[in-house]
């Protein structure tokens, strides 16, 4: 059988899979023939979704009047985030300026799209979680990369946010806690760089989806100190909502009722169930789960990370948030990609080769998410450690 | 307080509200001050979601287990669409093809985001859902209209496609049942508008989101005859699932491992529990609650029709499906928009002016849905008639 020719678009040319997910199949067919495989290669917590939460969506489900809800999501849930920036954070956020999506990937897409024009560039870290510059493509605008390293923290510096800028730069995306390195960005890195961008007419996106999980340092928003930047956020993450699809996008003041036009012809509206139940997402008794998992997240850190560095795993920057360990395998192999072909076939652990997020040095780099238990942790530094001998 | 300046991108100039967005702002102005307002500009059914979904998901939420799913979606329940394109309408249509989506809008946007390049127009009817026009030129596609009307059942046909075809042209988009319309398409007449658009090197997309939804005549599909053509279609209306946010794209053979890519970006994944609530929509119980909702509309529609028409709305070409009546108001006013404020402040109806519908004699037209009780339909007919006396 010969493939159909496909008329395609220019922008899929540039649209690139998940390098991970051939990975993730061939774990799969292992799995299917038996063998026990570690996953240390998924960015999604391994916690059922918090109780509370459950709770209230099985309570709103039994009244079965899953109707649409406005464009910019319900009020009490755009309320009940405001009152949690200011609770948790003590950051001013108007709920008028909060518009509830379906994942931060929505929050991204709207961002993006009511503010790119065809060719207008984007400045990235590289590395970087993949998506946000195929949403920049996606919407015809230019990602251009700014490579970062150990040395800054894998964030980006004003000087190299300023040797990269160009006429055409419309602005920079940054993360803090960031995927795939775990690294953060200070208040007074944050605005540094948002000054730098604002002086040049640009504009700053703030990917906080990782907020609430850092281990040794308290977590922030950039929404403390400033109001003129777009802030991504989701319930995946820190809330353990990650197949609720929900999340938000904060929006400088003005930006929500034209962002509003563009959710009602995307979107439509978010899952109304994920909104009433993220609605109890906030109350103590969630907070206290939460909380709990954080320090789960941060005893597995505390295990892997001495763990892969004493396999020869180096990582110069220390990660302190989200729930990844960004590896430098130089040491160990001249190709992440085979290296993570080996430990799966091999040592039954899978992980993300560098290639997934960028073209800086993605060869010796390597990504280990410890969204597994402590137990299956020691289980993998061991199976790794017998193929490595 | 002076406006901030907006740094927004060019398309934000050609996305457009919904007009009805205002006149439902007024009509819940009212309803605080105590008015009692019947609601026919809503394009969703009234009914609750069926009972056999909502105990589905509450049995999938009881396991806690809402993590994110294949980008495609769950194999079963692409197993479920493909098998009901069989029971249903007899036709054969690989799983693989299947894209499960957060509502029929993130259907078209894969279709359209994986198809279109800068400048690619598409051809769609005027009137139409406005969103479909706001797609295209989300991704920098230009919306061309066709301007239809009742004597060709709102419906392009071939002579009008080939006239308006352009060198840039992509394709064409349909409805069938069409919003605003509530008119189908035989499968001749799709038949020849894709024969037609594939002899030009253009692309079908045949949106179906109110299949199931016919009065009269038999529901079907383009997929029944053709598979050479993108199939938008969603959970939210036949299926009631409107705030579950649950949708499908079939695409020709080949595209779905494109789509992937782009939908793994878009969307990481549609709701897991929308998809799995989802499996229990195709249940012989669940289906026999559907036809028996199908069967109200047809009494509703039976009811509204006549009245309406009693009432000096002209009704030219009648609605076969969907849930809406587009009537012509010339005989009553010069502007529908006055119209339909009218109704509200004095008769407490709302309905939704032609001006949401594209600029094919909008000031001509009121849009009537019959999302309400026979009751109140009747009750609605009788205040139109007190207030235009």
């Amino acid at each position: 059988m010969t493939a159909p020719t496909l008329s395609l678009a220019d922008r899929m040319t540039d649209i690139r899979p998940f390098h991970v997910m051939e990975l993730l199949r061939r774990a799969r067919e292992l799995e299917a023939q038996g063998r026990d495989i570690i996953h240390m290669e998924i960015g999604e917590p391994d916690f059922p979704s918090p109780p509370p939460v459950v709770e209230a969506a099985t309570r709103f489900l039994a009244r079965g009047d899953v109707h649409y809800t406005p464009a910019l999501g319900i009020a009490p849930l755009r309320e009940a985030i405001a009152r949690f920036y200011q609770d948790r954070f003590g950051a001013d956020v108007a709920p008028e300026r909060i518009v509830v999506t379906p994942g931060a990937s929505g929050a991204l897409m709207l961002a993006l799209a009511a503010t790119t024009n065809p060719g207008d560039s984007w400045l990235l870290p590289d590395p970087t979680y993949p998506s946000n510059r195929h949403l920049v493509r996606a919407f015809e605008g230019v990602a251009r990369a700014v490579p970062v390293n150990a040395d800054s923290a894998y964030q980006p510096t004003v000087a190299a946010v300023e040797t990269a800028w160009q006429p055409n730069t419309r602005g920079l995306i940054v993360a803090s806690p960031a995927n795939p390195t775990g690294t953060l960005l200070t208040q007074p890195e944050i605005g540094a760089l948002r000054q730098s961008v604002r002086a040049r007419g640009g504009q700053l996106i703030v990917d906080e989806i990782y907020q609430g999980l850092t281990y040794g340092v308290d977590s922030s928003t950039a929404l403390k100190t400033m109001d003129d930047v777009f802030v991504v956020n989701s319930f995946s993450k820190y809330f353990g909502m990650t197949g609720w699809r929900l999340g938000w996008l904060v929006a400088p003041e003005g930006y929500a009722r034209e962002i509003e036009r563009l959710a009602q012809h995307f979107f439509i509206s978010a899952s109304t169930i994920a909104q009433q139940a993220a609605l109890a997402a906030f109350s103590p008794a969630c907070l206290d789960i939460l909380e709990s998992r954080r320090q789960a997240f941060a005893e597995r850190r505390n295990t892997l990370l001495p763990a892969l560095r004493d396999l020869g795993f180096k990582v110069a920057s220390e990660p302190q948030g989200a729930f990844y360990i960004y590896s430098d395998v130089s040491a160990l192999t001249d190709d992440s990609e085979t290296l993570a072909r080996r430990l799966i076939e091999e040592a039954g652990v899978a992980a993300t080769p560098g290639i997934d997020f960028g073209d800086n040095r993605p060869r010796q780099h390597l990504r280990f998410a410890y969204t597994t238990s402590q137990s299956r942790l020691a289980e993998a530094a061991e199976r790794i450690r017998r193929v490595l001998a």
